[in-house]
């Protein structure tokens, strides 16, 4: 038999917190049922709910914390009152012990990567983590990275994001060699960012085997589906999301508004409507569940704050994914394999520009 | 009476030039009687159009132009080949020379913003020409700039595109104080890029006449029309504008394939169809006709490439409501007043930085 894998929870994280981490947990226990559970959080408010989960009770650890980061805290006040003692702190930092093999929190994107930096570091060879998100396309769904953990890249960063990225989707979409492009403003090689056109001539001069390096793509191939992983740093990727999210809804709320005027309209919208919402959730970054913190000494998974257990449980299966399927090793194999070469020639070609 | 509206077109840009040019122009001069042309395309192909169109034909200038810029060159090639004797050198060339007070041409956008640089240079106090696109929004329309004519922006860049993005709201949009907001990736002010951070200094301690700060704003407030101007460096703004519209085109790809599948959804689809169709249109950056070239030293407008007589006619309607409400005249009144500061606090606050 495998050995199981151990998921530390903060389950004082996100709106909801444990009424939503504990039936979560269940989920993805009936899912996996390898599965075992260290569950951070307030005693009074999680060990009632875990007696009504015996299943997951009888495979988790509780521990008590006395701390919850809020979900409007700032990185840094999170850091100066959370660490040490938080629910958030110590789900992280039971990765670190060896004590679970992944760390899952619905809490705020911030605080929980400057604690995942603080806490685990960034791993070898890697300077700066990045945050992937799953972005449903037309095609299926992609990898974008990074969406907004760093502003800035130069070459050599952007190549770790395009390895890091294709360890992440060999897991998930179960291919050897993912497609990979690099965002950028133009297809034809004269055009874009210094940095972005390094980056280029260091993937396909390299041609490293985790992954297929297709070129450049622009904005619009994010959502074609045109290649698995989307290369770029945070800045514009964060801005990429969230201009989907806010176009996702502006076509929604278009719709919601033009649908209501007459009754056919109206007729037609409550049809239409299911199918049409499906497709908003999907884009929503709310509900794009399960973000990977990734080149850091572990394994982190933020789930979006307003989540309800299936989200949460989705976010949980992420991270059961990642580990199961050896996200940190492949990471390591493509970096130890490659990292040596394409970081001398990064440095050199960022020095010759 | 006032002076007429004087406009140099370049009947060979697009996919379909001069029949769509011609009876573009046509349909503009109907809504603006006081309007004149100087029409620069190959004879064979334009005269006998214009014969058809009489009445635009009394006010027009024809000039024979043996060379035309093809859709697909390159912008050095273009400069190379059509440099002086192509219709687009001409067009621009008629702005130059004062024979006209504006541009426009459906021609490739690179080719266009390459020679209306070369020819036209950028204006007094302005580094570097931007692309300024209308944004269908929830609340109406916003300008975005700038969508891609350079890459990278000092803080000093920023400042201007607010400035030219305020000077051309106030035309658009009938307001004396339009509201502006840098695109960044948080709205803390600690957030984001040091330029954009330092902008945002420049842009909220002078408090210009021309337009009320409104602080940062991210990815999704475009959509929502959350301000009239939202300004960023090129880059990120093209890729903005790209994802949006790959969003578009997937949603509306994901609903015809959800709504395709029983007879209720496809009568749902149906009757939904038009008005998302319609906001499918308006976000497709092919339609959105006109893109203004802000930055030089004339007015140039961009209409897209594929468009037909009534999508040139928007566009050249723009170009008219830009010279009729002296755009070049708000722009340099807006410079003459701020520039010297804030160039001077730009400037300053980036070497300390």
């Amino acid at each position: 038999m495998t050995r199981p894998v151990r998921i530390a929870l903060d389950a004082m994280g996100g709106d909801h917190g444990p009424s939503v981490v504990i039936p979560g947990a269940a989920l993805t226990l009936v899912r996996h049922p390898d599965s075992q559970f260290v569950i951070h959080g307030q005693e009074s408010l999680c060990l009632p709910l875990l007696d009504q989960h015996p299943q997951l009770k009888a495979v988790s650890t509780f521990v008590h914390a006395d701390v919850a980061v809020r979900m409007d805290d700032k990185p840094s006040q999170a850091l100066r009152q959370g660490r040490w003692k938080s629910s958030m702190w110590r789900a992280i930092e039971s990765v670190k012990k060896g004590e679970a093999d992944v760390a899952v929190s619905a809490g705020n994107t911030g605080a929980l990567m400057a604690m995942a930096k603080f806490c685990l570091r960034t791993m070898a060879h890697v300077d700066r983590p990045a945050i992937a998100a799953m972005w449903p396309t037309m095609r299926g769904e992609s990898i974008v990275l990074d969406v907004g953990a760093t502003i800035g890249a130069d070459a050599r960063h952007l190549v770790d994001l395009a390895i890091m990225g294709s360890a992440m989707a060999q897991i998930v979409f179960d291919i050897e060699r993912p497609t990979v492009g690099l965002l950028n403003v133009g297809v034809e090689e004269i055009k874009g960012l210094e940095e972005v056109k390094a980056a280029g001539r260091i993937l396909k001069d390299n041609a490293f085997p985790c992954m297929t390096y297709a070129g450049f793509v622009e904005g619009d191939d994010i959502g074609k589906g045109t290649v698995d992983v989307v290369v770029t740093e945070g800045f514009a990727g964060n801005i990429a999301l969230k201009t989907a999210e806010g176009t996702a809804k502006q076509l929604a709320g278009y719709l919601r508004g033009a649908m209501s005027r007459t009754w056919r309209a109206k007729l037609g919208y409550l049809l239409a409507k299911s199918a049409f919402d499906l497709l908003r959730d999907k884009m929503d970054p709310r509900k794009v569940n399960g973000g990977v913190f990734l080149g850091l000494d572990g394994v982190v998974i933020k789930s979006h704050g307003g989540t309800d257990a299936t989200g949460f449980a989705t976010a949980i299966d992420i991270g059961y994914d990642m580990v199961r399927y050896e996200l940190m090793s492949k990471i390591r194999a493509s970096l130890d394999a490659n990292i040596p070469h394409p970081g001398a020639v990064a440095r050199g070609q960022e020095t010759q520009a």
